[in-house]
This record gives C-alpha cells, sequence and structure tokens, in this order.
C-alpha cells in the first residue's frame, strides 16, 4: 500500500492544472495536507486581484490531495467557499486542511487559506466520497 | 450610464485569468449571461479530467459578469459548487446564469453548466453583495 | 414495491416533528413532492417572524420525502438554504422539490418555498445518498 | 449600550420558536455563544431519530444570537449545514459557535453542534449581514 506521500505526489504529477496555476507541496500525512502558491499576473481577474477560481482551485487540490491520503480513491460531492478578503499579486497563499469528519465511505473537510500575514482569505468546505478502490 | 454588454467587456477585457482560461462570451442582457469555455489539456487534472477548478472559475466569471449587468459593482459573498458529472479533454460547456433572487443590496443566482450533450455537468449558486457604485 | 404515496404516508405517519409543525401534503409522485404550512405563533423567532429553522425544517422533510420517492431510502448528506424574504405570522408555505441531478447512489434536489403571494422566501438545496434498501 | 447577555436575553424572552424546542443558553459573551437542548419525543422523525430541523434551528438560534452579541442588529444572507451522525432521543446537543471571520457588515460564523459523548453530530456554516442599528 502506497504512503499519503506517495499518492500524493502520483497526483500531482500528472495533474496540469495545479502545477499550471503554480501550487507547492507543503506538507503530507495522513489526514493532513499543506500547499501554497504564490499570486501572479495570470491570476488575476478584471480588478486587477485573484480571480475567485484561484482560491477555490487551490482548495479543491488540497480536498483531493487529503481525501486521497487514507489510501482509496475519492470524489468530491459538494463544495462552497466564502471569499473574504481580496488576494493581491504577489501574495502568498497557504491552503491548510481541517478534518470535520470521517464516516466509512464519506468525509467533511475545511480548506483555510491565508495569505503571509496570516490573515484568513477564503474559506473552503467540502464533503467527499471514498471508495473502497486502493491507490 | 454603461449598457451590460459595455460594462461585461470591460471587465472581461482586463481579466486574464479568464481570458487564459478560454472564457468566452456568448451573451449578455441585463440579468443573464451565457459564457461558454472548451475544454483543453490546461484543464486536466489528475486523473485526466478537468480540474474542479475550471468549472468554479466559468462560474464564477459568470456571476460576477450577471451581477454586475444592473449597473453596479458587485462583490461574491458566497457560492457553492456540486460537481454531477465527469468533464473530458474538449467537452464544450456553457455556463448560463438564472436569477433567484434580487434585493436592494444583495442578489443571489444559480450558474448551471452543461456539456455538449446538454448534461448538467455542475450546479454553482453564488450569493453577492451589489454597491451603489455605478460602472 | 410500494408506491412514492404509500412511501410518504409511511414517513410522514411517525413523523412527529413534521406533524407538529403542522407540514401538510400536497402533492407526491416519483421525483416530486410539494408540502404547505401555515405560519402559527409557534413558529415565531424574538422578531416575531419565522424562526429559520421553519422553512428549514420544511425543505428538509421535502427533501426527505422526496428522496425516498425512488422506493429506496435515502439519507440527507449537505444541505443550505437561504433566507430570502420575512416570513410573517399567518403566511402560507408552498415547498416544492426540483430535481437537480439524479445518480446511481447520490442525489441533489432544490426545494423551493414560496408564500401565498408566490414571493420565493426561501431557497434550499440538498445533496442525499441513495441506499439500495427498499422501502 | 446593552450587553451581550442583555441583548441575548431579550431575543431569547421572545423566541417562542426556540423556547418551544427546549434551547437552554450556557453562555454569551461578545462573538461568543454556547446553547444546548435536549432531543424528546416531538423532536423526531419518522425513523425515530431527531428531524434535521433540530440541529438546523438549534444553529440558527445560535447563529442569531452570536451575531447581534456586537451590539448591532443582523440577520442571516446563507447557511449551510450538514449532518454527521443520527441525534437520539434523549442525546444532549450542545451548540458552540466559532468566529471565522468579522468584517464591517457582514461576519461568518461555524457552529459546531456535539451531543454528550462530545461527538460531532452536525457543523453548520452561516453568513450573516450586520446593520448599524443598535440593540
Amino acid at each position: 500500500m502506497k504512503t499519503p506521500k506517495e499518492i500524493v505526489d502520483l497526483m500531482f504529477l500528472k495533474d496540469e492544472f495545479s502545477s499550471f496555476l503554480g501550487i507547492q507541496i507543503d506538507e503530507v500525512k495522513e489526514g493532513f495536507v499543506q500547499l501554497s502558491l504564490k499570486i501572479q499576473q495570470i491570476h488575476l481577474n478584471g480588478f486587477g486581484i485573484a480571480h475567485g477560481g484561484i482560491c477555490y482551485s487551490l482548495a479543491d487540490t488540497c480536498l483531493a490531495f487529503v481525501a486521497s491520503s487514507y489510501g482509496f480513491h475519492a470524489v468530491s460531492v459538494e463544495t462552497s467557499i466564502s471569499h473574504l478578503i481580496k488576494v493581491n499579486m504577489n501574495d502568498k497563499l497557504i491552503a491548510t486542511s481541517i478534518l470535520i469528519h470521517k464516516g466509512n465511505s464519506s468525509a467533511i473537510f475545511m480548506i483555510d487559506i491565508q495569505n503571509q500575514d496570516n490573515l484568513l482569505v477564503a474559506h473552503f468546505k467540502g464533503s467527499v466520497r471514498i471508495s473502497k478502490e486502493l491507490w
């Protein structure tokens, strides 16, 4: 059976969109993942701040990784995100997973996204269905 | 006062992330926006299907545009998305806004995302706060 | 195999909380349920309007009924509700289910709640897991 | 200006639905509220477990109280709840607020609901708009 780190490395290796965004893996263990991302020009929307899709994509990648860290394939069911403060050019975002509940075939995680000043910029919640299929 | 089309064109012109994703504007009127997007290699995650952030970003751009179509600046408060079926390479996605409720200073929209076979691939809901600041 | 009407009648018969609230069944068929409720003194909060839990409870009962109308036991996974306009004493609420997506083992419904003036007072969305256990 | 305790007592005194449900106030301070509720026969649904509306109503009352604890009138915008484990007859529920974000005119809280065994039975998130109107 693969380790959480091996599973996440495998997922990340082929994840073209996460790579393109510039997502980096800070830490991976069973039930916990931390990712980071530096805001660049290409991430900006018409207001010159990060597009809402950037925080969502970072959180969704974090959810996919942490949900898979238990060794089984998982699929996202329902996700929500609150955008709390503006994310600017050159900000460094850190996404951290927090397990809320884990059952046999489902789990719920929050993903907090903070900036370089430790301010919470977005709060994400996702529920996943966990299959019996091993990584 | 600018028309809905003028406002959205103005927003889109400077929206680097939406342009990068390949989002196209199909239709804009007051209270209604339709966008489309063709899935390309760069949109894929480690499973070879579209990253969840693609549908979210498409819907979030659609929300920003339709919320601004009434002539005032608007900001997203809370958004959620359900990913219903897999989105594959070369799929053509169409995002359509549906107004649920509009008050003086807030509004709620659903954004339906369908593929080229008219299947609903994702269902998004977003609430926005509408300011008094004219476009 | 029981009909949708038989299943819902069976569920409702033992549902003490829904009965207490005064929920009434208007229509039941496979994949569709409509319920109604008249606002009474006991439903009010400290502002003299209906407590948010009233609309939620009405919608949640509607979700449980419609999710079971296909013949199998179902359990709610994730629900959200937007409260749009105030609900007053003596208002008559009508809750109507709308199927958004149905897969093998899961489904998503919206429940619209309108008042006697056909105004949308609350918008609910719920995802359910559908088991293989027959009613 | 009224204290948080005075405001919440005032709200609770006239809140017929919360009183009917049997909600009790454990603790109130600025930005924090804890409530409790014992599950009784009248709270049960057709499966003999607590109706989803019970946890929602407890959380929604907690949200209303904590949102008002800063001294100003507040109104709920968007709420969601995940039901995690079954709530049974005689269970004692404790709802605790956690501030996620507070801006000038809005705030987001989570409300955790645990049972007598300290198990998380439901996880609620609510965003509120805070007015300038003093209590």
